[in-house]
């Protein structure tokens, strides 16, 4: 496959990585390198290391085959979940398993994977440069892999068969999930959660197994509830997140942390990891459906008892209560008629809408950050080396001046060296700085960008549900079947309009704190930072007044 | 001539200008382009302009002739300012030269120009980028012309003559230069200017003749010890240079801001012309020695007088206390014995040292604020508008949202847009940033880097003169001249030392005083910049308080 290159990218020595400049064609050599990197050679031989975002595949008539890699549900994505040779050995690693060699799969570095030699250097996923808004169909639209057979889960769960009553279930009352109407008129929630509360993560913990073969990270979680801490490692908050998918079909679950290469920065990757998960685990507490349910209980409360462990692992897994069966759960408002049709679709369709734009400003807003975050740490921080060498070599030069007794000549020199020193100091700050106002941001970004890449198929199962009941309507017009049997399917149908019309509202409530919470936070690390800046000069300048 | 390209450039588009790539081979076409730029064709047969400091020549055993331009006196270096193609036509004209074409000289645009096609688009001198500090050696230095023959103009005028004794002028009292001891003992000086006095420059007036043909810029100036104001253009101030740079063998005097392209921006470029010239202005106000010469006086106080100001321009022309010849004007301190000749030795030595470290350091910082004013303008200023095009597009997507009656969203959204427009408006104080912090920096680097090439002249001349003391003081030794001619070579020697050494505690005086205001200044732009960027960003902060 051959691709042009669309944007500049400069490796980083030593990494593996390939510069490539505009215009330039490629040769891709690997597309599953993962992280949205991919491998290629330039026309000049070099082979290497570049992100996957910066290319395009070049349109050749004769080539109709060309593959848009992202576009099919069995490729591997940039932030696929799937098994890859990337992983960190730790976060695949299953618990019955054997540790299969002698080598630490807690060791990070790249040396411990057979595919070292093309490893990115950089901890952060790569940055793709998009000077417009991405539409919805180029290769830039990542997909979380475990969500696209949503809808034919739906399907083959009994979707179909609940809408159409072919299907019963007698759901216990402590099961039941309530939907009533919101403060603002004709608008839906889920029933808050009488009981919320919250889980705290603490310092993460290096454990080992095996007669130290095998070490891990576990994290500490302490849910306020219980006040109780329990040990959690990544699988399992993976396998929790499998099951919150399988049972919730019109939840879109927050994605966990990507996948990352690290092996350099390890405190910082584990502490910024323990902070993606704190998020992700707030989120799931505010979620006035997920927070209730019984799979998520057992992951908080389960203490180091392994059996009762095994037994609710095995409970959650064997729930019927899952995929289009949790409707029967679903206890919707007493409502005087069912809702309507056209005004169903007109609010879906615009949602629907909403979430395509906000899927590309959010990852335009995303590629922004760690654009940013990239140039403050490398580019940004040279500059500001560069004004410091200059001061410095000037500084130097004029100690040299061989003007005896003169104070001014000495406070200049002095002064300079200071003004040097300050500028080498403010590029640290901006090396510091993504850590507290564009990376938190990333973060959020991120999980926005799990989410908002869910929710077109849980539309789609709604869309399911709600083409059944203008069928049956269309049917009952032409008098095929009576009343009856209509309004029954309408009250299913409506029951996962109304659930879908719920997790709406639960997701724009979010967005709205969730937004104003990152801009605040951002805004004011910003403002702190150029304080900082300005208070640095300001000290320095102080060294003038001689 | 092949030359390896050292560093990346990135052309502006329809500029003439080549985008180049680090290592890349270039065949240069010409090198007589001027403002440091060449034109060159890349491997791939594009043809442009790029800055001539960022390649070096391919050095090939086989080439010994391969040319170092800038090295060669008669070649044209990056700030020559001898007659080109690129120059403003209105710096150009004669004052008895008739307008030969009648497009008008007065129109800097690029059309007017044959050579438009390759004309540099931006208005500033090219950025030499230089990771660490250029030798003397190296291309990089760049060479005033018209100083090249200053130390056979000394000896052409007769400096040797007046040291040997050989020619003698009576000098009129009224033309004498003294030298004082000053307060730090050993170190002498020019004896201060009695009247001294300030020059202010008025904003440039557009002014034709020849019946509007030909137009040119004539800039107001206006002595306090006077009060009445002369009208200047560039050319008298660029023959005033050349009788000071003729006088005044021992003084660096400073050069003249440099030939530019313009015709883009006149409006800021006469305004930034004005300032340069008020900055040389005020250094020949603040000269001890230039501030009383007849042929200063005459350029500050002949008004608009024709006869009177060609009469006193044939009168500096020729005027006979030039060159060597001023010596005779020079009237030392009262000294009990001849200088010493090894502490003058040593003393010259520290200076001659002092002065390349401080060459080197002047031109790393100046290149370094031209790249920062340059990237300020550009690439930082982008990556704002990048931030903010990300924002914008947030808040376009939210305004989708078909939230309707939640004041929250609506907040949130005109924050967000009010943001975006925030990081727009700090990007284009980025691109106004470099007139008040990086520009005016490097006005004054600009101004000692011409200083700082015209010394080692100046102290050559001084080494001619020395060197007569030592043959001498040989001679006596060896009983082959009497005590009294040796007195005599000593004294008229000592008086070339006393010069010079005056000069230089002269030069050391202002160095440390421009450079500490140099400094106070770009540091409290910088401050402010800062300060107005957190301040900006506060303000929209606050409209996320709801």
């Amino acid at each position: 496959m051959r691709v042009k290159v669309l944007y500049e990218f400069k490796a980083q020595p030593n990494s593996g990585e390939l510069s490539i400049n505009a215009n330039e064609i490629l040769t891709v050599n690997r597309q599953d390198v993962g992280e949205g990197w991919w491998e290629g050679t330039n026309q000049r031989g070099q082979t290497g290391l570049f992100p996957a975002g910066y290319v395009e595949p070049m349109v050749t008539p004769t080539e109709p085959e060309a593959p848009a890699p992202q576009a099919m549900p069995n490729s591997q994505s940039a932030y696929d979940f799937g098994d890859g040779d990337w992983g960190e050995d730790d976060w695949d690693d299953d618990d019955d398993s054997q540790a299969s060699n002698s080598q630490s799969n807690y060791d990070y570095s790249p040396t411990a994977h057979t595919s070292n030699a093309t490893t990115p250097s950089s901890q952060m996923p790569p940055i793709t440069h998009v000077s417009g808004v991405p539409k919805p169909s180029q290769p830039q639209q990542q997909t979380v892999r475990k969500s696209f057979n949503r809808f034919s889960t739906f399907v083959k769960s009994g979707g179909e068969d609940y809408i159409l009553g072919i299907k019963t279930l007698t759901v216990n009352e402590t099961h039941f999930i309530y939907i009533v109407e919101s403060d603002r008129v004709g608008t839906y929630q889920w029933a808050p959660n009488p009981n919320p509360s919250n889980v705290s993560i603490d310092k993460p913990k290096k454990e080992s197994k095996m007669k130290g073969l095998k070490s891990y990270i576990a994290y500490q979680l302490t849910p306020d509830s219980t006040g109780i801490q329990v040990s959690r490692r990544y699988k399992h908050f993976d396998w929790l997140h499998e099951r919150l998918q399988d049972k919730f079909t019109t939840v879109p679950i927050p994605a966990l942390p990507d996948k990352q290469i690290s092996g350099r920065y390890q405190e910082e990757f584990i502490e910024h990891r323990r902070l993606q998960l704190q998020s992700w685990v707030n989120r799931i507490c505010r979620h006035p459906v997920l927070s209730q349910s019984e799979v998520w209980q057992h992951f908080l409360q389960c203490g180091a008892d392994e059996k009762r462990w095994k037994s609710g692992k095995r409970r959650a897994e064997k729930d019927e209560l899952v995929g289009a069966s949790l409707f029967f759960a679903v206890q919707p408002p007493a409502m005087s008629q069912s809702l309507d049709i056209a005004l169903v679709d007109r609010k879906m369709d615009q949602f629907s809408r909403f979430v395509s734009k906000m899927d590309d400003s959010v990852k335009l807003l995303y590629i922004t950050a760690q654009d940013q975050s990239k140039k403050f740490g490398g580019p940004y921080k040279r500059e500001f080396s560069k004004i410091a060498h200059s001061l410095h070599t000037l500084s130097d030069a004029f100690a040299f001046s061989g003007v005896d007794g003169h104070h001014n000549n000495d406070r200049l020199n002095n002064a300079i060296k200071h003004t040097s020193d300050t500028y080498e100091a403010i590029g640290k700050l901006y090396v510091e700085q993504p850590k507290y106002d564009f990376g938190p941001m990333s973060d959020i970004l991120h999980e926005y960008k799990g989410m908002l890449t869910v929710w077109p198929d849980i539309l789609q199962v709604h869309k399911g549900a709600i083409n059944k009941k203008k069928e049956h309507q269309k049917m009952l017009d032409e008098g095929k079947i009576d009343d009856k049997s209509v309004a029954q399917i309408n009250q299913r149908s409506d029951v996962v309009t109304l659930s879908t019309l719920a997790e709406i509202n639960h997701f724009q409530e979010e967005r709205i704190v969730d937004f104003k919470d990152a801009m605040q936070h951002f805004l004011t690390q910003q403002i702190l930072f150029y304080e900082s800046i300005a208070a640095n000069l300001k000290q320095t300048l102080e060294l003038y007044n001689f």
